[in-house]
Formats: C-alpha cells, sequence, structure tokens
C-alpha cells in the first residue's frame, strides 16, 4: 500500500512495566492512529528510567517511524522525566514558559484551594518544572495539571501526552491539530474500515472460509483482515483503502455467505447494543444461577436499562430458586437444580415474579467442584421465554475454567435473546 | 542494587498492537520475572511482521538485556514467524526435530478425531512448521498445538512462548528450569516484596506519608515503592533485597501507623479473598439496584460462594422493590428510591427472603441520566445488616461515570461486609 505513515507509541510508568496496572493508553492512541490511516508499528513500555526511555525514542527513530506518541511521564515529581528525555533526544533545551507557568499555576493554585490545601506555594513551585518546555516545541494546554507537547525532532514528531487517561484522551484531538502533526497525517492515504461479529463458529473455520475465499480469486493481501476472538465471540476486522473498496467488500460477502447464521453484526455493533435496541418496549425479568449476576450486570452496564429492565434474581441456593421464583422444590429434587425443566420453571417464575413479558433463566455448573459425568462442570440450562410461551433452550456444555463458564454463559443468554426477539436467525450452539 | 539481570518481553499480535484485544502476556511475564528479583526493562508490542520482530529483538540485544521473553506467532499459518525470526536473530538454522514432530502430531491427530474433523492429514502437513526447532535450541512441549523454545543467542537466552495465556503460562515454569533460564536467573540477587492495600484514602495522602516517613530518616530510596490506584483501592508494593529488609518493615510501619483504619491487607490479600473468609458460616442475601447484580457477580466469583451465599434480587424497577422484597410502595414514593430507608428496607427485605443471617442493599444513581440536586449521579445508599438488627449505613457521592459508580458501589459493599463482619476497624468513606 502506499505511502504508509509509521508511528511508535512508547508507553511510561513502573507501574505499567510491572504490570500493577494494565496500560489503556497504547491501544487506546493505536486505535485512533489504524482510524486515522497510520501503521502502528511498535508499543513500547519503559519504566521510569530516563535511559530507558531515551533507548526507546532512539529504536523508533532508527526504524523510520513518522510519528512517536508518549504516555506519560508529566507530573510534578522527580521521577517524571519525559519532557526533559524528549527534549534531549529532539536536541531542545527546555526553557520555562511564562505563560504556561502561569497556566498551571492557575490551576494548581484552584486545586488546592477547592480541597483546602494550606502550602499552596510549596506546591505551585513544586509543579513549575511543569511549564519547561523544550525550545521550538508547542506546548498542549493542560487537561489536569500537565501540560502536553509536540517536539519536532529530526525527522520525526514526537507528541508528548499526560498518563492518565483521562487527561490523555480529551488531548488527543488538540494535539493532532497542531500544524506539525497535520502535515505529517497529510501524508497518510485514507484507511476505512468494517467490524463483522460472529458467535457459535471456531476461528479455525473463519479461517478456513477466508483461503476458500482467496481460492476463489480475491486478493486478500490487497487489505488488512484481523481475526480474533474476543469474549467468546469471533471479531473480524478488514481494513482498505480507496483502490481496494472492492476486495474488503468480497471479503465481507464472502464471509456472510459461508456463515450466515452465525453472522450476527457487520457494522460492529456489538449484541450488547443490539439486545438493548430489541429489548426497547420490552419488561425484562432474569433469573440466574451460575453467571452469578452477571447476565444482569451486563444487561443494566448500558445506560438506559431501567426502560426495559424490572431485575434478575440470583437465585443461589435451591432455597431462593424455590422462595422467590416458585420453583417447585420437588422438581428440583427430581431433576436436579441444573437441569432444563428447573430453568424454564426459573424462566416461568421470573415472568410471573418481575411482571415481564420475556425472561431468560440461566442453572448450570461453573465449577471448579460439583461436575458429575451426567452433568460435568460447564454443563448450562438456558430458558429464554416470551409471556406468550415462545421459548428457546439450550444445555450446551461450555469449555473453560470458572470464569469462562460464567462469562460465556451470560453471552449465551444474551445471543438467545437476540434470537428470541427476532434480532437474527436460529442460533446454533 | 548489586546484580541486577535485566530482561525485555516482546509480545508479538496484530490483534494486539491494533488495541483490539488486550494484552496479558507482557503483565503476567513481568510479574513473574520481578518476582525472580529480574529487571524488565522493556515491554514491546509488535505487528505480525517479521522485520518489526527482528527490530525489537535487536533493540533488546543493544540493550544490554540478559533475557528476552517472546510471547505468539509460533502458530501453523503464514504470519506465524517467530521461530524463524529468532533462529536468524541467534543466526542459528531452523531443522525439523523429528521427536517433537511426532508430539505435534499425535496431539493434531487427537485433537481432529475429538472434532471430527475429516482433514485430519492436511491439519499434520499444516502444523508440521511448528516442529522446526533453532540447532542448538531447547524445545519445550507444547500445552496446546504449539512448542516452545529456549534459544541462546550471543549474550543472550531467548525464550519463546505461544501466545495463548492459557499456553504460555503453564509453559513458563518448564522454560525456566531449563539450563539456559537457569544459568541467567542464578546471577540474579533474590528480590523480595509485599504488597499492602488501602481503602477510603486519596492516593496523594500516601503519598504525603511516604514523604514523612523519609523525612524521618527511612532511606526510601534503597526499596522500590510502587503505589497505586487499582480499582478504588490504594495497592502500595514494596520490593526489597536481603539486605533492606529493615527498611521495608520500617515503611510498612510507618504507612500503618498513619494509615490504621484505612489498612486493610498487610499480604497482598484481597477484599474479595478476605470476605469470602469472613463469610464462613454465614448465609448471606443481597439486594441491589445500581450495582445491578455486579455485588453478587463479585462475590460469586471465587469458588464455593454456595457455601454462604443465598443469591440477590437485583430489583431495577420500584416494582420488582416492592414484590421481592417487600418495600412498602409509600415508603418509596415518600423517601424515593434512592434512600437510605429504602436501602434499609431492601436489607431488611433480603434477609426475611433469601432466609439469610446478613444482608446488603445498595440502591444509587449510576447516571448518567436520573440526578437531581439533592440526589446527583453517583448518589449511593448503602445498608449492610445482621439479622440481629446490627446495621452499617452509608449514603456518599461517588465519583465517576456509570462504570465507575456501578464498580465502586459493588466495592464499598465489600468493605461494609468487612467492617460489619469484624474484619477490620470502622470504615471511613
Amino acid at each position: 500500500m502506499p505511502d504508509v505513515i509509521r508511528a511508535g507509541i512508547v508507553v511510561t510508568g513502573t507501574e505499567v512495566i510491572t504490570g500493577r496496572i494494565a496500560d489503556a493508553n497504547g491501544p487506546w492512541v493505536s486505535e485512533r492512529l489504524a482510524e486515522l490511516g497510520v501503521e502502528v508499528a511498535h508499543i513500547l513500555i519503559v519504566a521510569d528510567r530516563p535511559d530507558d526511555l531515551e533507548a526507546a525514542l532512539r529504536f523508533l527513530a532508527a526504524e523510520e517511524i513518522d510519528l512517536i506518541v508518549t504516555s506519560g511521564g508529566l507530573g510534578p515529581t522527580a521521577d517524571d522525566l519525559t519532557a526533559e528525555v524528549v527534549g534531549r533526544f529532539a536536541g531542545r533545551e527546555l526553557v520555562l514558559d511564562p505563560e504556561m507557568e502561569a497556566k498551571v499555576s492557575a490551576i494548581i493554585r484552584a486545586f488546592a484551594r477547592q480541597r483546602g490545601w494550606a502550602d499552596e506555594e510549596a506546591l505551585v513551585a513544586s509543579n513549575r518544572k511543569q511549564a519547561m518546555v523544550p525550545v521550538g516545541a508547542t506546548a498542549l494546554d493542560p487537561i489536569g495539571t500537565a501540560p502536553g507537547l509536540v517536539v519536532p525532532a529530526g525527522e520525526q514528531v514526537v507528541v508528548v501526552l499526560p498518563g492518565p487517561p483521562r487527561e490523555l484522551q480529551p488531548m488527543w484531538p488538540v494535539a493532532l491539530a497542531t500544524p506539525e502533526v497535520r502535515a505529517v497525517l497529510d501524508r497518510a492515504t485514507a484507511l476505512y474500515g468494517f467490524t463483522m461479529r460472529m458467535f457459535g463458529v471456531p476461528e479455525s473455520e473463519v479461517a478456513q472460509s477466508l483461503r476458500e475465499i482467496e481460492a476463489d480469486g480475491v486478493d486478500l493481501e490487497a487489505v488488512e483482515i484481523t481475526t480474533c476472538l474476543r469474549r467468546g465471540e469471533i471479531e473480524i476486522d478488514v481494513r482498505y483503502r480507496d483502490e481496494t473498496t472492492a476486495v474488503a467488500a468480497e471479503v465481507r460477502d464472502g464471509l456472510v455467505a459461508r456463515h450466515p447464521s452465525e453472522t450476527f453484526s457487520l457494522d460492529g455493533e456489538t449484541i450488547d447494543e443490539q439486545v438493548a435496541t430489541l429489548l426497547r418496549g420490552h419488561r425484562l425479568g432474569l433469573a440466574e444461577s451460575c453467571s452469578g449476576g452477571l447476565l444482569a450486570a451486563r444487561i443494566t452496564d448500558l445506560p438506559g436499562a431501567s426502560d426495559y429492565f424490572n431485575g434478575s434474581v440470583v437465585s443461589y441456593s435451591n432455597e431462593a430458586k424455590a422462595d422467590l421464583l416458585g420453583v417447585d422444590p420437588a422438581l428440583i429434587e427430581a431433576r436436579g437444580a441444573v437441569s432444563p425443566e428447573v430453568a424454564e420453571a426459573m424462566a416461568i417464575g421470573a415472568l410471573e415474579r418481575f411482571g415481564a413479558d420475556l425472561a431468560v433463566a440461566i442453572t448450570g455448573v461453573a465449577g471448579p467442584g460439583g461436575g458429575s459425568e451426567e452433568k460435568p462442570v460447564g454443563y448450562v440450562c438456558f430458558h429464554a421465554r416470551l409471556a406468550d410461551g415462545t421459548a428457546l433452550a439450550r444445555d450446551p456444555v461450555i469449555p473453560g475454567d470458572r470464569s469462562d463458564i460464567r462469562e460465556r454463559s451470560a453471552l449465551v443468554a444474551m445471543h438467545l435473546l437476540r434470537v428470541l426477539l427476532g434480532g437474527g436467525q436460529e442460533l446454533e450452539t
């Protein structure tokens, strides 16, 4: 592909490299760059050691990277050294920017007053280093207390952003709008893309389908296809440029033709979003056992859930199934708490108790204990039911550990809801 | 500190660098290496492009890294090139290892038969490249289908591991046991550490306490202290070596003395583990509204929860609060669904309906809509109650967005449970 602009991302922070907190900035910046048609070649995570940071910058410079984005190390403490190291890398001395110093001081003073901190002047003094800017660089107004920087460095441009995602993300469009960054991005060819989602098909079958599509004469090399298993679903991301639009469409159509009932999203919409749309005008009640509230948590994750969600009974004990959902204890005794019959009774109970027109029940063996030969760990019974008695029932054995089985149970229930509400073809599990 | 062994980690995968899936391997390997006293200097994430991977390896070689660990790129497909690139980096030709080929073939055949795949021979052929091993390297038996490698490369040793965490993690101890890796690790000085956890104190106050401890003459530079805000709690990690054991103890004691009621864990034990222990012999019932099932999901995340957890009513609608928990609709009308009085009534209802001896109720405004001047978004009422009427109630305004407020609600409830069950001092919120 022509005119590929390559970027590198450097994430600083000892707490990140030690694995104590997960880095959110690398993936976030990478996604934003991909949307702009920029290829991210490397993400480097380095500790708060100036030599390691400088080595990372020099490595990216040697790798013909056009744009370098750093996150973190802009605070007021001694180990916040990014501005200094980037300045040295760019061969630009740091000087105090009086205008920025005034801005930072004003923020710190307001902050200190709001919190009732006495030692205002000491704070202002300790934050002075945040107003040190490499000569010839553009300082970006702080979102928190730390200004960002755009620093020309020979053939490269370095965008220096603060570590907290709440500061980094709002500063990103400001950095993009600077003439230095725009000059780099203007060289990139626009990249387009779409994301497809499938459920109920192994990744290997999707790989096989792609090989068949290629064998049919579609030039897969002309586009970028990423397939990954993400929380139990297959996500297929296709990126293309103007001249390969037709190839991307052939890939999409070829996959849909081979997996018509497993493909539930062509535009990246998630199952949660689809179910939320389908639930409008309904009243949903849930009855959960092995999923332990995860389905309710998933349904209520989206704002506005109270418009269609009445509630869930997480009936972990048999007594709770009987007392709160009206499941006949004799049925539990006869069939076992994990059985299609009890799942059905739980769904009927949820319909009644919540005054709902739609209910889903889940009961299963999440493990690690509690499995038997007949009902092994991972055996989960689902029953989705409308008030008119229309129902979908499934009882798969879900692979994986306790956490996988619980998460996947909630996912299967989401897809049963989708199918029951007419949002897709019959579900194969 | 003497004898510091430095490591670098290279994570491969286009789906990781594009941010489509979060990398779990870099942080996991980094934590394991830290436990062994190895300093991780760099984590690099690279796409599935051989040139970028080789550049990453050469960068680490130049950075005086003793041990390189790679993850991913060991599969059977064309873009799985790690073994080949590492071989080239180490100057070692790849040759077919007949013993490993037999092992991989046997795994593939068993796999294909189990799944009923017809094209067994094609599969075996396509997996042959997984048995290609650089001359002089040690192949590690596959956990899935891909063998790992330990490859001596000049001054460095490269440990090549598969990408799926389920394969990488069990292979890790096997790699450590190889003579090549042991020789590197034997040069590291043992590193010890402990993790403290606090709740209800801002990170800035902990930083201030550390400055006070330093002013009292404790040499903080002699140990490595990482403080981070993790899911609403402060986690303080202290790493030290034999000769700085006393310093680490002074740090710990100084922090506990300054934050006696906020410190709930000195040994890294999580609030979830503590609550699980405290709940033994009890029967817990929950009543959740704004947390939407997250507290139940958290309680049932640990195996064995059925020993003490009866269930939860996620009563999202007012009708559910009345019908399933027996909350008086007149009380909801008078005080509002989000009120300390309704939280108390929900807890009493949960005690009764679940036949529990302990209950927690949560009702709040998760937002983004639904807030008022009197009850803004983030206002959450908690009521934790024993059957004998002993109770703890709180109604803080929790900062953040919908997701933060929901997660934090479940966390506050966990800490109320801890305090109510005598697992800590009075809680300050």
